[in-house]
């Protein structure tokens, strides 16, 4: 079976909207924290564009990212997982086949 | 004569260099201040996008009225006195005739 046709249980659906938020929540906060940082230190106009540049790119991730869409959930939580936005154990629920998929593409 | 057309001599290039550079500075310096400021107290997402929506204008504004064109000078000049980047006094030096042109459009 193709990853994109695979099922999910309304008991799953429950389970993926919340590792969503958990994950999309954890990396906002980060990048503010982040923003706020940087921003604080900015002396030349060079330095702004170039924030300017990465919230530009960070703005596209992640309205890409979070775009909920069932077809797509292994990849984009194989991708959290692996960019430390999610844990495995948050996934907790999940048929472990589906478990098993996410694992195996997060380490890809 | 279109103001177009208008013509300067080497002395008013000089002049015309400097000011540039004073509002330039002046410019860039306002608004270094004004994301240092801003970017502190950012907590919400919306808020980022909305600094972030504020960069690509500011970017795009600065980076068209500050390239030097003898051509569209006096606008250029007009716009940065309504804007309060550039003093009268600091165009002194003008013949007197572009200077009362510049004064003319920035009141519009």
């Amino acid at each position: 079976m193709q990853v994109s046709e695979i099922q999910w249980s309304k008991a799953e659906e429950t389970i993926i909207k919340k590792a969503f938020e958990i994950a999309y929540q954890r990396e906002i906060s980060a990048l503010l924290k982040e923003v706020r940082e940087v921003s604080g230190s900015i002396i030349e106009l060079e330095q702004l564009w170039r924030l300017h540049d990465f919230l530009s790119a960070r703005r596209h991730d992640i309205d890409g990212k979070y775009h909920y869409e069932l077809s797509t959930v292994i990849f984009v939580f194989a991708r959290l997982i692996k960019e430390g936005w999610l844990n495995r154990d948050e996934l907790k629920g999940l048929n472990s086949e589906k478990l098993s998929k996410i694992s195996a593409l997060s380490r890809m």
